[in-house]
């Protein structure tokens, strides 16, 4: 499957402002992308490119006074399939976790772990160890956090969407994590693409964040905002949480006056010389609504 | 100068208890050690080493049922020098920062920068950016926090340590770190061994936590909590905070029965065989009181 | 206009159990009650019922161990007429208004309106003193706060209904208390019998929760959950906010095991023998549905 | 024994603010004040004086551009005795208090008692019910939370002091009532003149904040602040806790140019003669300091 991932983003600065980006491509997508992932930034000003410690793409520059406009429009070959499950997926005894996999079992930022070992052994003690116990966790999840794009604002934690039972998906993510990471299960965020391909249309394109749990010896794609398993999932980066992979962190403020993204599955191109034809001009995306945000 | 450092620790577990230690000389120190940094346990049981992506040297073993006697001890060759300072080492721009030192801009679990961005700037938005604006809000937390063991617990952050205005040494630096995130300085959480070398002395030797700012091209220590340049601090673990360096991290409920540490300077002896002979006997450190921790 | 008010409540208690309970008329209905508004117990156990410092009336007994089934059913006069509104009433100024309403300028257990004062002048300080400053208050939280059953807890507070935008009646009343408030309004909470008369059918009778400002000389009746005048409004007690008129406190633990309110006018009858005849038989109001509330 | 109790303020505003006090002798005092406890201003405005529901006078103002002298002197007649205790006065049931004292078991907007139910029965529910109950509670109190004026701040409330361990004499009484409550004693705030008669000379006068706690069938004076029986303690006002009965309540902003307390006693006068000359010339008591609070 082809999937055209791109967005669109305009913003306003009154003085130059120095921007660190997360919307680049996982750098695992290398040799599945056509076109190019590149950054589009007009007007021109120097870009540095990094991988930060997660391995995800960053892009820092310094916006000018004035607009900027940042774009990036591309093509991923997909495998089409739902994400991977597998229900008899074992979950490691501590001693047997790979070193690399233990920084995700501590606390972090928008995940209070420490704070909710209690909660969580009182809910999902008595569940089976392994993939059992995550799908509860995201059914959990699930079914107690109410989802509304006003019930999410930026030091919101897992504690807080805990309490508040409410959250956007970066809540559901967040909490799912602190939960999974009480019961000794590492797990992490990651966000990126996730359109409507395989379930019912829900208009413009989106980012989206989910989590990954280690068990099997691999990690999985975990989602309890949607809670079943979705096709055409396009990760962009990964990290404790999202206080490691902001998607425009700026060191000063700027004027958001545009925000539209594309996830679209491509159908009926035969060659790569057709797909990359197709990213000539950049499609009709609708503009997210950019809701005021209050002054309270 | 030559110092000895070292630490006994007894805990005990009612059941196998997976435990994870941040207790050994950070990776650094490596060719300065006398002796061995090793950890030793009693009883023997298996136990991995791995350095984490910090440069920490980390100890995974599973405690048996009953006591574990946990200790170190080893000579250290240091400079003899108090921290290194520079009142002209100026501030980077965010856009001339290594790509590696971005991430400790972040807010983290006990570093609550996202909330106290509006206080820092107020607080410190008039000193000149460098050094002298790392070393004003070294003072203000020295100042404005009152020192107290029973002032600390776990979970305590820097957005609490500021409304309560008091603290433990990790307090000091869990918000002299948030503090220089919000003012663009990268800042991070250093521990170790820190006894009463050229300072009044304190009684027991003990571990400390300070933390370290970028400024002028290198990381450079500064300490909130003593706010003067001290001599034979020995570094063993760094991190983005607290969280991701607890001394031992335990995976199940342990009892603290024995908590002692030293840390002295080795005077009159002039060659390797002599001070590796004074390792054959543990030294008389006293316990460190082990307030009852209330449960309350 | 002739409403049926009554409720039917049924409690287990392992153990003898003091209550306080706020569930009659309020004292001002006195010569408005066709039947009688006493509270009636099963099993009977001695009570004693006295009138709170806000006109309340109060009853207090002690709980057998086993069942306890409480209820009360009477027929209230009441003028048929919606909420009155004056949209010239007037805003007095602090030194003229009547000291007994002072009081209700404070903050209190559930109205901090000493945390809210900045937010509230934010957002309410261009609007026109007066009643319109009121409506607006109402407008804002109406609008701002979702509502959801699932969204309250007995120690939310206004401050809290205000950062996490949801809540039951009783946090749209409490945050519209601690805004008045802030605006130097007196405010006070307001609770009682509400149903759907001259309203679209909503199922079960239920109790509810509004508050009462004082404006142009008198206290008046805002409700910021329906934000629309309402007939048939019943008056069961007042209080600073809900602290000082839980429906029912309990010194010790109880099981609810039925909880059904009903509140529906009288059609078709001329005589109050008439009335006092259908008080025979208790209707058949359906339970409120008993959420298990979760342990966490 | 007779004491000299009074106070001089100074403020400055710069619009006119409304004021209401609560700087008045209580209500109970009236045949035992020799001279006039009137609060006495500079320049002459028109001042109202009422009593609120707890027996409190209050005073309320305009304060005039400028500055604006508030003082007060007089004398009163003391026992002479410490505060009253009778190690045998029992607590009562909640089926045998008298009904006017019920309002003092809920939480108030300082003490939270339905957050630390759980916490107060862990801690003190193996005490004895009655006296030894309160003394536990004070000796608790005075143990656990550390005084200091810089740890006050005006919306501290039971909860953050009891996590804290910090507090203002404000914040003992407040954690104290709280505690007092949640084990089904009566408990309310008491605020007034609290000289070093009989205690160690501790340099200026000043207000103070206690509680009283309902056993043996009368209110009883406790002061976990000091946890001792004083003498010469000089009541002005009662409440819930401190939001009934701040001192100086304003309705906009002012600066505190002045603050002085005096609270001696008087010797060797022997004429109510004598002691009236005394008060033609106001004591010399040193300005308290007035910490400059900080806009953090």
């Amino acid at each position: 499957m082809y999937i055209r991932t791109g967005f669109e983003i305009a913003i306003a600065c009154t003085a130059e402002t120095p921007l660190l980006l997360a919307l680049s491509l996982h750098s695992t997508y290398d040799n599945r992308i056509i076109g190019s992932d590149r950054i589009r930034i007009e007007p021109e000003v120097p870009m540095d490119e990094y991988i930060d410690s997660f391995g995800s793409r960053r892009t820092r520059l310094v916006a000018p006074v004035g607009s900027l406009g940042v774009w990036s429009d591309c093509i991923v070959e997909d495998s089409g399939l739902p994400d991977p499950y597998d229900w008899n997926a074992n979950q490691h005894e501590i001693a047997e976790l790979p070193s690399e996999t233990l920084m995700y079992l501590s606390a972090s930022r928008y995940c209070e772990t420490d704070e909710l070992v209690e909660q969580a052994w009182a809910l999902f003690g008595e569940t089976p160890p392994g993939w059992a116990r995550v799908q509860a966790i995201c059914n959990w999840v699930h079914n107690h956090l109410t989802f509304g794009y006003h019930f999410g604002r930026p030091t919101k934690t897992a504690v807080e969407a805990m309490r508040e039972r409410t959250g956007v998906c970066r809540d559901f993510a967040h909490l799912s994590i602190a939960l999974c990471r009480a019961m000794n299960i590492p797990a992490r965020y990651a966000s990126g693409y996730l359109g409507d391909i395989g379930a019912p249309p829900s208009g413009a394109g989106d980012f989206s964040a989910w989590f990954e749990a280690y068990l099997g010896d691999r990690w999985y794609t975990f989602d309890a905002r949607h809670n079943t398993p979705r096709i055409g999932r396009v990760l962009m980066v990964r990290g404790h949480d999202a206080a490691d992979v902001a998607m425009i962190t700026s060191f000063g403020s700027y004027d958001l006056e545009l925000f539209r993204v594309w996830t679209d599955e491509i159908h009926g191109l035969d060659t790569d010389r057709d797909r990359l034809r197709l990213l000539e001009v950049r499609p009709n995306a609708p503009a997210l609504t950019l809701a005021p945000i209050e002054r309270v």
